[in-house]
């Protein structure tokens, strides 16, 4: 885990610069420094560099629009989630990842801009705003490996935290991530010390670190399990259902699941009820996330807590690092077992 | 209903200029041409403008970063949802609508930013962004009256659309909405001709248009009702609980209640669940929206339908219209009553 300072933006001072200072050093009237920083219409290019080089040497900051003149900067970060639309809407680990995103750059004044890319058609056209000095930084979500998005993203150099490890990337992009493998680790654990012994598992997809870290996870703990005991989902409820079909076709003694989002557990849970098993006396199901759904489902899912406050806090601090010029950092956050009634 | 031209967008043609045609007609290098393309480092300011005016003469189009520098066009919309971002998830409409304008300007290669504005900060906040040149357009959705932020916008020169009428501007902002006049009336004319004769009504905020004028077409029905017939939400479903218990307390003997929108719908029939009511035969209960949850309701939901769909589609074709400079105008979109279960 890595730490550092939180960044501090610059905040304005009493007894503060004016436009009259300003126009005086640059050796122009009121009206062109007003001008030069409502866009610098009718403002020769002479003009509006010796009003930027004025505004930098006198301090001048008047709002907003003025502060970007001399940073450069947008005040504004783009959240990327690389899914589907109706994901976003499905699936409510997104909406508290993005409550606290929203939260933590507003304590900084940075706005937040939502883009959804869901189609390589997406990735393409958002890939080319953010580069093109609409946005400061981005927080890429559900990003898969292989992704052109986040390629595009550090070639050209804009500032870029992943939630999870961006496979491939894990040197030069900063990310944040639960200790997905040891969640896996517990929750596995806990299924072998209720005494369950055929226990199997519904992995999220394998292009992303927590699909390939909670299964990793799984085999920590099984060793070598018999691979009709492992069958992959896509996080989604439906694919849960889908999941539970094959995994009772192909091994229809299993006496536990660990499935690796609750969302996916909700439809495996609806699965087994179809198939006439009870929740947890037949069948004992693990989930992860510890999501809204979670204490909501019915029996209430024993699951795997993410912490996702910290997650979000923690990804908005390391972008503002980077902003300031601090290098690439990784945060890896605990998980913590929830026990409720499905294991 | 007005009605206007899609616009249409230039698009590459076979056979057109390259790069060096650009640098052979600015008299610079390639080299030039391409950081110019790029952000203009290391590119004199002359040089710059003569490759501007190459690529306007010769009419090149190598990617988005290049038209922009010719239209000054960022070739993104801000989809300004001026609610908490709770709701953005509770209430299916705007997942609805965002789906139909993200799609909607996906035709046109334009990027939809979603910013949520909560709060009063927010929505400076987000004023300021929109205003500076990041976007070339905004939708308002949800907007109240009174709202500074469409007031910036406006004198701001931003382009903008609102979904429902914007109280106080309907003259030079553009907008699209439903005709919620005509559905309230459509509702309440089919709760009296289904027999019932204390009809009361669950109202939306009384600062937006939708709430307006669905209460205008129930007083249209019903003339001057008792004024405890009627009692306001904000359209969540927790408020249609809260109004139901009041209404029942105020005129225990009510036989029906027209509920400004599906969602309060939806708490207004737990609330009488929970006073030993049946639906619908001891309250009948009218709906608006027809979303998702109106036919997933239990009982399903009798409503009127808003075209959304529709609504997003004209939404994105006036704010690309203000974009091709034509003035402003209206859409109003007619709904539709959907006969279920609960009246």
């Amino acid at each position: 885990m890595v730490t550092q300072p939180r960044p501090q933006r610059p905040r304005p001072q009493a007894g503060r610069p004016t436009m009259d200072d300003v126009a005086a050093v640059a050796g122009v009237s009121r009206g062109t420094v007003s001008r030069a920083l409502n866009g610098g219409h009718n403002v020769s290019g002479p003009a509006f560099e010796a009003v930027q080089r004025a505004i930098r040497k006198t301090g001048y900051v008047v709002n907003q629009h003025a502060r970007s003149l001399v940073t450069q900067r947008s005040d504004s970060v783009a959240f990327i989630l690389s899914e589907p639309q109706d994901r976003l809407f499905e699936d409510p680990n997104f909406n508290v990842l993005l409550r606290g995103c929203t939260r933590a750059l507003g304590e900084h004044d940075i706005t937040l801009l939502l883009t959804v890319a869901g189609t390589q058609e997406d990735r393409e056209r958002i890939g080319r705003y953010v580069t093109a000095g609409h946005v400061d930084g981005a927080l890429l979500v559900s990003d898969h490996a292989g992704s052109s998005l986040l390629q595009e993203l550090k070639d050209r150099g804009l500032p870029v935290v992943t939630c999870g490890r961006p496979l491939g990337h894990e040197r030069e992009i900063s990310y944040v991530a639960a200790d997905d493998r040891d969640g896996a680790r517990q929750m596995v654990s806990y299924l072998r010390s209720r005494g369950h012994r055929t226990i199997a598992t519904i992995t999220g997809p394998l292009d992303t670190s927590g699909g390939v870290d909670r299964l990793a996870g799984y085999y920590d703990v099984l060793g070598d399990a018999d691979p009709r005991l492992v069958v992959s989902g896509d996080y989604t409820q439906a694919s849960g259902e889908v999941a539970m079909e094959k995994l009772l076709r192909q091994v229809p003694d299993l006496d536990a699941v660990f499935v690796c989002s609750d969302l996916m557990a909700v439809g495996a849970i609806a699965a087994l009820a179809r198939a006439g098993k009870r929740v947890p006396d037949d069948v004992a199901i693990g989930g992860f996330d510890d999501s809204k759904v979670a204490a909501a489902s019915t029996p209430p899912l024993t699951t795997i807590r993410q912490p996702f406050g910290r997650i979000s806090g923690e990804m908005v601090r390391l972008l503002l690092g980077h902003l300031s010029g601090e290098p690439p950092a990784a945060v890896i956050l605990p998980t913590e077992l929830v026990v409720r009634a499905t294991a």
